[in-house]
C-alpha cells in the first residue's frame, strides 16, 4: 500500500509564469518539456509515456502530443480541478511503478490570460449561491469565518501575502517579483470581503514539466534524483456546503490526503519531519488553513505559525513564492509544485533555497475544498 | 514492460444505454456501479480508489464522488476524447498493480440528450474544415477514399450496420433492438456523403463500470474472474489533415495500440488468437478499418471481412451491437466494452454469446484518428 522508493524524478522545467500574451499554450508547454527534457539530459525520443494536465487549455491528450511532436506512445489527460497536474503526477508514478513504463513525462499547463473570463467560473445550486459564487466569494465564506472563530484579521491575512510576495521576489520565473506591505495588502481595492486584491493569487499563464523514472534506473540520468515517497488524495464532495454544520474551517480532503501520505512515508510529526512546503495559497487564509489541515499546528493557531513558514523559519511554506506571487495556472501548478521540490531537495533553488533539505511536501486544494492532493518527495 | 496477469476484473455494471431523459448522470452512474458492486459482491466502502471517464458531463473527481457517496478515496478524472472510459480503466489497471491499492473502481458516463448540441462539436482550422466540421463529415472522407481506392460500395459499409443491429437485437441493454436490412441502411437520409442515418451510431446517455483487483484476491470475490492481458495506447496528431498525403485509409494510432497491446500478450495472429472484439463503429467505415488495422485482415479487405465478424463468424466484432445499435456516450463506450468483455468471457452474454472465447479485444478511437487504444482480457 505504498509506492515510496520506487519512483525517481530526474528531470524537471517551468515556463514563465505570468501574462504570457505573446506565447501559445504550445509555447509554454514546448519551453517547460524542453528545460526538462535537457534537465534529465534524456532524449524526447526515449519517453515511453506522458500524462498531460489542463483544466480549460485543452482537450485531450493530444493537447501534449502535437506542440512536442511526441507521437506513437502513450498519453493521458487528467483533470480534476486545481489539483490537476499533481494528480497527473500520480498517476504516471503508478504507471512506471507498475513495471509498464520506464520513465513518463508529466506536463501541467494552463492559458488563462486570453480567455474573456477573469478567474474562474461560477457554481450555482445553493441558496447563499445562487447567482453564482466564484473562488474568490467561496474562500471569503471560510475567511469570514475563521476571523469569527478565532479572532485573527486582515493583517493577519496579509502577513501570508507579504511572505510569500517576499519569497517570490527570489523566483525569476514567478508571475510577480515585488515585495508588498501588511499597509499596502489591507488597503487594496475589496474583491470579496475581507479578501483584497493581495489576498487572491493572480490569473496566470504558465506550464511545467516533470520526468519520472524508475528508482534503479535515476543515477543512469543523474547524481542528485529526488525520490517520490509518498501520494495521497482524498475527495470530499463537490457541494461541501450542503453539509449542515459546514462551517469552511479547513478542508477535510486535505486533512485525509496527507494522512494518506504521512501514512506512507512514516511521518508523525510532520512539523519537525518535513523541511520545507509547497502549499496551495490561492487566498490568504487558504495558506492558514492549510498550516492546520497538514497538521504543521494546531488548529486556530495558523495566524501564529506564519513566521514559522518564512524563509528563514523553521518550516518554510511557499519558498517559491507560492501562488499568491508565482500565479496558478491551474493544470500547470501541481507540476510547478514538484520543480519547486525537486530544485530545493538538489540544493538547486538560488536565493530562496532552504537549507539542508531532506523532505519536500507540496499539496493542491481543488474545487471548493473538495479535491486535496499531497506528494511527498526527498533526496535520500 | 507489461501489466499481463497482474490484475483482475471482478465486477461489472452496465445502465440502460439511450435516451435516458428521466435519468440524471447521477442516476446513470448509481445504476451501472452499483451492478458492479453486486456483481463483484464487494461492499462500497471496501473500494480503496476510483477513476471516472466523462467529456462534457462532468468535471474533477466528484462527478462520481457526489452520487456514490464515496467519499475520503484517491478519485481521478481521466480524459482522452472517446477514448476515455478505456483511458480510465488502464490508469486504474497501473494503480493496483504498482502495489498502492488492493482495487479500483472505474465508471464511465455520458449524457449527450440534455444538451442542445446534436452528436459532438465542430472542428476548424483547415481550409477543408474552416467552417467547421463534424464527426461525420470527418469519417465521411475516409469513407470517399475508401470507396475511391478500394472499390466497395455503400451498400458494403451497410452491412457492418446490419450485422451490428443484428446483435443488438440480444442485448437488452443497447439504445436500439432492431434489426435493419442493406435496402433501408442505403435509402436512409443522407447525413454527410456517403454516411447515412444507418451508417452512423446514435447520439446516448449511459454509464458503465467496472471493478478490479490485484490478480492474486481475484478468487476471493468470484470463481471466475477475467484477466488483463495487455494495454496499448497510442497518441498521434490531432490535426492530421495537416499532414501532406493523409488519406485517413485508416488510423495509425489503432495500429500502434494494437501493437503493444499483442507484443504485451505475445500474439502473433491477431485473427486466429483473438477470440471476439468490441470495436469502435462510430460509422460503419470505421469498422471496415479497424478490422484492417488490427491486422484481422489485409489492407483492402475490410469489406470482404465482414462476413467473418458476424456473431456466427471465425471472429466475431461487436456481439453486443457495437456502437451502432448500443450507443456511445463518449466517456461510458470504454468501459461499457469491459462490461461486455468479461460478460463473453464469463459465458454470461445470453443470446449474444460468442462461442467458447479465451481472448477478447476491445478498442476504441478518440478525436479525429488521433487517440487508439486497445485493451486485451482473458479468462485464463
Amino acid at each position: 500500500m505504498s509506492i515510496k522508493d520506487k519512483i525517481a524524478v530526474i528531470g524537471v522545467g517551468c515556463s514563465k509564469f505570468g501574462e504570457n500574451y505573446e506565447m501559445s499554450t504550445d509555447d509554454m508547454i514546448i519551453e517547460a518539456a524542453f528545460e526538462a527534457f535537457a534537465d534529465a539530459q534524456i532524449d524526447p525520443k526515449e519517453i515511453q509515456a506522458a500524462w498531460v494536465a489542463t483544466l480549460s487549455s485543452g482537450i485531450s491528450a493530444t493537447t501534449l502530443a502535437d506542440p512536442l511532436k511526441l507521437y506513437n506512445i502513450p498519453i493521458t489527460r487528467v483533470e480534476n480541478f486545481c489539483a490537476s497536474g499533481m494528480d497527473a503526477f500520480r498517476n504516471a508514478c503508478f504507471a512506471v511503478a507498475s513495471g509498464m513504463y520506464d520513465n513518463a513525462l508529466v506536463v501541467g499547463v494552463e492559458k488563462l490570460k486570453d480567455s474573456g473570463q477573469r478567474g474562474l467560473g461560477t457554481f450555482g445550486n445553493h441558496p447563499v449561491l445562487a447567482y453564482g459564487t466564484t473562488a474568490p466569494s467561496l474562500f471569503a465564506m471560510a475567511a469570514t469565518r475563521y476571523m469569527h472563530k478565532y479572532g485573527i484579521t486582515r493583517e493577519t491575512l496579509a502577513q501570508v501575502a507579504v511572505k510569500n510576495h517576499k519569497n517570490g521576489c527570489f523566483s525569476p520565473k514567478a508571475h510577480f517579483q515585488m515585495e508588498v506591505t501588511v499597509d499596502k495588502v489591507v488597503k487594496a481595492p475589496m474583491i470579496s470581503s475581507p479578501l483584497g486584491l493581495f489576498d487572491c493569487c493572480p490569473t496566470t499563464d504558465g506550464a511545467a514539466a516533470a520526468i519520472i523514472c524508475k528508482k534503479e534506473l535515476a543515477k543512469k540520468y543523474r547524481d542528485n534524483p529526488v525520490y517520490v515517497k509518498g501520494l495521497g488524495l482524498a475527495v470530499t464532495s463537490g457541494k461541501p456546503y450542503f453539509k449542515p454544520g459546514y462551517d469552511y474551517l479547513g478542508f477535510e480532503a486535505t486533512t485525509l490526503a496527507a494522512e494518506m501520505a504521512y501514512k506512507q512515508v512514516g511521518i508523525t510529526n510532520p512539523r519537525k519531519e518535513i523541511s520545507f512546503a509547497e502549499v496551495h495559497d490561492c487566498f490568504t487564509i487558504t495558506e492558514i488553513l492549510v498550516y492546520e489541515d497538514l497538521k504543521f499546528c494546531k488548529k486556530g493557531e495558523g495566524g501564529e505559525f506564519i513566521p514559522t513558514a518564512t524563509l528563514e523559519g523553521e518550516l518554510p511554506v511557499n519558498p517559491s513564492g507560492g501562488l499568491k506571487s508565482f500565479g496558478h495556472p491551474i493544470g500547470a501548478t501541481g507540476v510547478r509544485m514538484i520543480y519547486e521540490l525537486t530544485l530545493q531537495l538538489q540544493g538547486r533553488a538560488g536565493k530562496r533555497q532552504v537549507k539542508n533539505p531532506q523532505l519536500g511536501l507540496a499539496y493542491n486544494l481543488g474545487g471548493p475544498g473538495s479535491v486535496g492532493i499531497v506528494t511527498i518527495l526527498g533526496n535520500q
